[in-house]
């Protein structure tokens, strides 16, 4: 059932025990969430601990800093940031259909938890925290603040998306007074690379194929582009915002194989085209803006075949 | 002498034709500030135009839409983002000496005018406007607070840079409640990149050259490479960031070659780097982060050297 964030809050007052899920794939928005709870949870002399089933990326490493591991049998199950369940990854087979609260801001979310709240219009889940972790009596501290602002800076693209608001502006101007070193981490999430993000960069500009008079870019990375060039996981990511960022791409598509042959395509869009409608088609989801789907049982080239078809057909019926 | 921004008020609400000056190259800032200031004295029934030696890049062209132009004889001469006389370029023989206020945010302001006001440490120029407005009697309309709006997240990098305070994101939040198209803006002034600019940086990250155990990244963009692309002065502009955003990068230095052979030379720096120190033996100036020079009488080839070397000998008595 939908719950307010009182009635949340007054909910997991009650609790003890608290295990917290984020997405796979981690981003900034469901660590941060993640860790602020945690960290609010632990204050109120409560268990907690966050999972995810994929590692946590070196530049997040900090938001779980001083924060140490506590063993306990969890008796409550909570989800950040997580649209669906299957976005649990291999964490889904254990915690599927047992999750008691979910705090989201997808619009997409599949309501599959027993207590749900979800505010589309939040820029991040990070954003929602901010109005819910007061509601617990845990007063929002500096490293609280730290990982509430991650949590934003990276969903918003350091306040440069469609998702802010002035709402959102205003919390992060709070949270820097509560001593958030906020150049810091805005440099670590965005304006610092590594040579080998610089070097994959250079590859992704060399690959980029245009379609239908330019509306659509194309960005392909191979496996053997990426081991190539030494890229990690973390490299890739910010690859995808490049296709979009070209003068009149209305769809960018980033097509990336993994290590295991699997393809995952990341997929940037310009209003009025809507991603996440072009990434159900092939069982994924996400925002109007930035979606992402898994191609199964295709090599990159027939990937990119079936994308791009898809693409161009959402287009013609815009 | 110095005065207060209720002293500048009093006095410019008192004066009439009035011609407002920008910096040469001009950027968001120098820009917004002079097209707000020029809509508030206009809606006070006043004469007033805004003047630059170089053009408005096309991407700017949007500040000035719905302003006609005025003709009359300037009786007041006014200064907006100028740090020095200098950097009027073309206009400084004419109104060199003459200019009776001066508003700006640069630390090395020179104090030339007869009358300035400098606060180091608002975010832009635009940010001190956003006081100033309101005590000539001006409510913020959205054609000013779109002005506004785009010199503050031009110069603060989208709210990125350090210069970024609790206070621009609130002023930026109170812009865009009064209907600034912020994420249009956003996108044209970060996320929206020509193919040419996208051809340059290619030719940028395939010519980078590393110094001093990669503590010094440069990028020297000769005439031929940017004439290939068929990259603009507008293009070229982003790159100038690139360098300092390579992982141990504390200098990133781009050198520039001009169709007359002249070298501009940009220099971006991470504290406690003083990027504005290194320029001024050069005769240049600007912000800690990010600051320029002009390198006079050597080719690109000696100008990289120079700098370099200049660079090299500040970081080793840092």
């Amino acid at each position: 059932m939908e719950v307010s964030l009182n009635e949340a809050a007054a909910w997991l007052l009650q609790q003890q025990d608290i295990t917290i899920l984020c997405h796979q794939s981690p981003d900034g928005d469901t660590l941060g969430s993640g860790s602020a709870l945690c960290r609010a949870l632990r204050r109120l002399g409560k268990h907690a601990q966050v999972l995810c089933c994929d590692p946590v990326g070196s530049r997040f490493s900090f938001l779980f800093a001083g924060m140490e591991e506590q063993k306990f049998e969890p008796k409550t199950i909570v989800s950040l940031d997580v649209a669906d369940e299957q976005l649990l990854g291999e964490l889904q087979p254990v915690y599927g259909g047992k999750i008691q609260l979910c705090i989201d801001h997808h619009p997409s979310n599949t309501h599959y938890a027993q207590r749900y709240h979800v505010e589309p219009k939040a820029a991040a889940t990070c954003e929602i925290l901010c109005s819910f972790l007061p509601l617990l009596g845990v007063p929002l501290d500096e490293p609280i603040a730290e990982d509430l602002y991650t949590g934003i800076i990276t969903d918003t693209g350091c306040f440069q998306f469609i998702n802010t608001t002035p709402h959102t502006l205003r919390m992060a101007a709070s949270l820097m007074e509560l001593g958030v070193p906020s150049h810091k981490i805005n440099r670590a999430m965005f304006a610092t690379k590594s040579r080998q993000r610089l070097e994959l960069e250079k590859q992704a500009l060399n690959h980029i194929e245009y379609y239908r008079n330019g509306r659509i870019a194309v960005i392909p990375l191979t496996y053997a582009m990426v081991q190539q060039t030494g890229a990690s996981d973390d490299d890739t990511d910010g690859i995808a915002n490049i296709p979009r960022s070209i003068e009149g791409v209305q769809v960018g598509i980033t097509i990336k194989e993994k290590s295991d042959g699997k393809i995952k395509v990341s997929l940037r869009a310009q209003p009025p085209v809507n991603a996440s409608v072009i990434c159900s088609r092939f069982g994924g989801g996400g925002h109007p803006g930035a979606a992402g789907c898994a191609m199964i049982g295709c090599n990159m080239e027939e990937a990119m075949k079936k994308i791009v078809a898809a693409t161009a057909d959402y287009l013609e019926k815009l």
